[in-house]
Parts: structure tokens; sequence; C-alpha cells
């Protein structure tokens, strides 16, 4: 039996009996009944996932999970195809967003190359970068399927192998992606998946014009009906539609379900990885946190087929697991809020 | 001249230079245009608010401004008024939300007392408790005003010197409030200076049902009709209708003003205290950084008189300075973008 199987068979839903153990502790603490909300509701959700009334919050890893894309050929994104090496380059010398987010949330950073059309072996030789490379790039989706189902099922194993050698001991982790033109197979999956038009899940990703909108969208038209995808089929979206990071970032999310820890999931392209681990394990929705709405409007719609509400909404649209990491910082709130504030009976505070 | 209008005498406008410099510098990194959204937007206002392009934002500060309300005895509240006590108690024992959140920002706690209606001198004595002392809990302004003019400039001049004395060396401050009942005369002052009707800026506080919701309406009707409370006299308003805590806030925020600091607006109750500070100087907004919108639906309408988007969106609805503690690492993540992200010459990425 494969990696992807194993990790599949060891994913259960959320603990009921740590989270109804939460709610009832919680309720006893000094405020208004359920004061601080969705902290609140994030708490129960980390003790369903981590079975602990006390869980962990100091070790973080943030994966980002980088590949190219023969879509980017079509004249779907503002920036050339180099920057996907370029920037791998700076996340390995510290110099991009992400970076400097993880420094404030204290989170490690795990960069894995899925399949960045460029030479990095300078970059692994150094352990400055994990390679789980599958080709130099997809093939391009508008002519057909952007990679063959092993290569699907190899991406999604290299995300969770990336996990569980490189990120076991983390108590929160985070997705991130990096990979220009990748927007739009991530419009392609939930499109898919979400039965979406595709003009209602397109977006401008780094920042196109209309015309080049209107453009990509047509690119997302062709690609579904170029390639037929069956939504109920993980593998059948990935391989047809997807993008080896895309695969990646799926397969660090069910790691992280086998495992029991929270994935704080990131932006579009990483909704567009849940989206695909969802359909292989509905139970793996169970061990997402959605760090933050962006300003691509698909991202929303996702958030609505995995059932989940986002903790932040500041605007972004960067990826890389920037949004990842900035709500991290709240997972520790809500488990400092679990731990730490006195009962009314211990404070003795007066009750309602 | 009076402590009060020597620090409304130093306040200015934003640096519109340092804004502009931030804007140039931030439009160089590493990303698509403007891709961290209200992250660069705040980078740019902290720039303009301390005149760096390299803010500190290590010593952070919360304000907790402690008080009673005579209004408190009119069945306003689900909790009996030695909630406001027992809490401050429990804030200078670590056992509150505000004391657990704070540890997850590192931020320190100064707790202050501004008119509760209780023996706090041994926690003065101590060194836990500041005391800027009114007299015990205001008097009910469904019958008269609050208090006297003198002890309105008292309490904000109360709230000056908490920041000169205890966090004059803060890099980011915070409000935060305690008081039972202090949602009553906090929907007052949102009413009367935004010209909103009663009922569309009172809420349920700690949580009150549909009938006492319907009184407390009622009570904040009757206090500004018995009042008449002039929407342009900062000094009126905050005597007929508002606390000793809420001029405390409004003064935390003159001073963070004066002395160029960002300083976050916490709950309902400190967006009444951001009104009595905007009246009496409106350029103390450009150093309100809103930190969050409440279940309070009379929050957002504050916001929406100061000219403020909240950063936070999470039902919080307990105060204490619970949302400005969270927002502090948002300012982090904003100085950190400024200042570690490497620009498209530095890192050698392709512009688009």
């Amino acid at each position: 039996m494969g990696l992807l199987n194993e990790t599949l068979l060891k994913i259960e839903p959320q603990d009921t009996d740590y989270r109804h153990r939460a709610r009832n502790h919680l309720e006893q603490l000094t405020m208004p009944h359920w004061a601080l909300g969705r902290l609140m509701d994030l708490a129960i959700d980390i003790a369903g996932i981590t079975r602990s009334l006390t869980p962990a919050h100091e070790k973080r890893t943030v994966l980002v999970m980088a590949g190219d894309h023969g879509v980017a050929s079509e004249g779907v994104s503002k920036y050339p195809k180099e920057v996907t090496v370029q920037m791998v380059k700076n996340f390995t010398a510290g110099g991009a967003a992400v970076n400097a987010l993880a420094q404030q949330a204290k989170a490690s950073i795990v960069i894995v190359d899925m399949g960045v059309d460029g030479d990095l072996d300078e970059l692994v030789k150094n352990n400055q970068l994990v390679s789980c490379k599958i080709r130099r790039g997809t093939s391009s989706i508008t002519s057909g399927p952007a990679m063959k189902k092993e290569e699907a099922i190899r991406s999604i194993e290299g995300g969770i192998s990336a996990v569980l050698l490189h990120a076991a001991d983390a108590d929160i982790i985070g997705t991130g992606d990096m990979g220009i033109g990748n927007t739009t197979p991530s419009s392609a999956i939930t499109a898919c998946i979400t039965e979406s038009r595709p003009e209602d899940v397109t977006g401008r990703g780094t920042g196109i014009d209309d015309r080049v909108l209107k453009h990509k969208i047509g690119v997302v038209k062709k690609a579904l009906s170029v390639n037929s995808p069956d939504k109920n089929n993980a593998i059948d979206v990935l391989s047809k539609v997807g993008g080896f990071e895309i695969g990646g970032i799926a397969g660090v999310i069910l790691a992280a379900a086998s495992l029991q820890k929270p994935v704080l999931v990131d932006g579009f392209i990483s909704t567009a990885g849940a989206l695909i681990a969802a359909l292989l394990a509905p139970d793996a929705k169970d061990y997402m946190i959605a760090a933050h709405n962006s300003v691509e409007h698909g991202h929303m719609l996702a958030w609505k087929w995995l059932g989940k509400k986002p903790l932040l909404d500041l605007d972004l649209r960067l990826g890389e697991g920037t949004g990842a990491v900035l709500a991290m910082n709240l997972i520790e709130a809500a488990i400092r809020i679990m731990t730490e504030v006195s009962t009314f009976d211990e404070a003795e505070v007066s009750k309602a």
C-alpha cells in the first residue's frame, strides 16, 4: 500500500469528547458567555484536533510548495515564469514576505521544490531546499492534462513526505505556495470541484488587467472543456487541471490531518490543494483552519465548499504562506485563553 | 495651562513625507503590487505616525482603565456591579483574558483605577494598580450628569498621566476597559457624537436578553434627553453621559498621539473614548489604529465616524483591551514587511 493510502487510512474526525470538554471549560472562564467569540470556537477545534485541553503551540512550520506551470506560457500572469526560481532563491535567502512574517510568528520555513523549472541542486545540497521535484513544470492544461495520474499521486505523496520528514514535531502547520501562473489551475480546480462558473473563480492573480483577465477566464474554460475532469475524483482533477505544488499542498494537509495537527490553509492556491485533500478524505476538513480571505474572489467559494470561515480578512493576495503564518498567533491566543484564564470560581468573580 | 491643553497642543497630523517614503519603499518589495493589502496600508500609517521607516515594535503596553457607573443600578447589565472590583483583582492576579492575550503579544499591562467603587488601596500600595481614582463610580446618567466638568477633565488627564508615567517608553500602546454597565454610557456617547439613534448603537453588552435590551435602549434615550449633551463639545458629552474610564481612555489616546505612538483602540467602550479624543483633537485620529470590529453593532458606527476600518473581526465582545493586544502582532508584521523584505533589485527578481 502506498504512502497516500496509508495516510488516508489514518485520518479520523476531530475528537468530540475533547470538543465537549473544551466547551465546558471555556464556559467557566471569567468573562461573559463566549465573549471571545471565534477565538473560543478556534480553541474547541484545536482541542478536538489535538485531543488535548493544553495543546502545545510553540513549534510552528510553514511549508512553501513551489512548482511551475505549462499554462504560464499562455500569458495568464503579469510576471515571467523565471520568477518562480528567483523567488525560491529569495525564500532561501530570507528576503521574501513569508520570511518576515514567519519571523514575527516564530515559525520555521520549509521550502519544497515540487516541480520548479530550474536547476536548484545547489540549494538542495545546502539543505536550504527540500526536493520532491516531479519534473520541470506541468504541461499546459489548455491542450491536455497537466500531468500523469502517477505524477499526481507522487506530488501528493511528496507533500506528505515533506511533513513527515521536516515538520513531524510541529505543533502548528501552515501551507504556502509559489508558482508563476498557479492561480489559473487553482481556478480550474475550484470551478470543477465547487461547481462554479470559471468567471466566478478566476481573479487577477498577480494583478492582471481586464483584457488579460478575460483571456485567463477563457484559458480556464478551455482547460476544463479539453480535459473534462471528474469533480468526484481528486486524482483526476489534480492530474488534468492541477499543479505539482497544489498536489504537494494537498499532501501537507493530509499529513497534518493524519498526525492530528492543526493546519492553517493559506490563500487561493492553498484552498485548491485543500479541495483535493477534502475529496480524498472528507475528515481532513476537520484539521483545516482557514487562515484568511484573500482578494481572489474564488477563495471564498472554496472556503464555503469546505465549510470554513476564514480568521483574517486583510486584502492579501500573495500566497507564499503569508496568511497562514499571520494566523498562527491566533491559534496561540486561542490556546492561551483555554489554558491560562481563570474560572469564575478560581478568581472569586460573581456569575451572571 | 493644564495637562490636557498642553497635550492637545502637541498633537500634529501624521508626517506625509514619511508616508510617501514608506509607500515608495513598499512598492519596490519582491511581490505583486500591494499584495499584502492592509498590512501595507498599516505600515504606511506606522511610518507616518512614528516618523520612521524602521519603527521599533518590541515594547508594548495595554492600559486597562477601570471605573464604575451609577447607571449599573438601573439593571442594564447581566452582572452585579461588584464584578468591576473582582475583575480588577483578577487582572492583577494575571487570571483574565487580557492577561493571557498580553502574554501572547508580549505586552505589559497597566491597570488604572479611574473610579472603581471599592477599596483597592492594597493593590495600589503593591504597585499592581495605578490609581487615578476620581471617585467611587459616576452618578446615574438617567437623572443628571455622570460627573462634573472638572471631573471629566481630570479623568482625561488621568489617562494622559498614566501613559506619561507608565507607557512613555512603549512602541505600541493599546486601550482597554473594565466597568460593569459601561456599554450604556458608551452607547449614549456614540449616539450623541455620531448622531445615531439609540437603538442603532445599543447592544447586548455582557449578554442581556431582548427584554433588558429594550430597557437599556430606554435608559440611553432618557440619559440623552435628561442631559442634552452638546455633540460638538467633548467635555460636555463626557461629563453628562460618560464614565471615568472612558475619559481615561480618551486621555490614553491623546497622550499616545502627542508622543507620536500608534495606539490600538479596542472595543466599543474604547471607541467611545476615541470619539471624545477625536472631538478634542481631530488630528488624534491619525494615531488611532482600529483593532477590531466587535459584536456591539454601535462599534462599527463609531469606526465609520472615526474614518477607520478595523483590522480584526472575530466576534469579540469582552473589552479589557483583548482586541487591542491581539492586533499588536499585526503592527509588528506590518513593520517587518517594511524593514525585512528584499526589493526586486536586491533579490534580483524580475519585475512585471
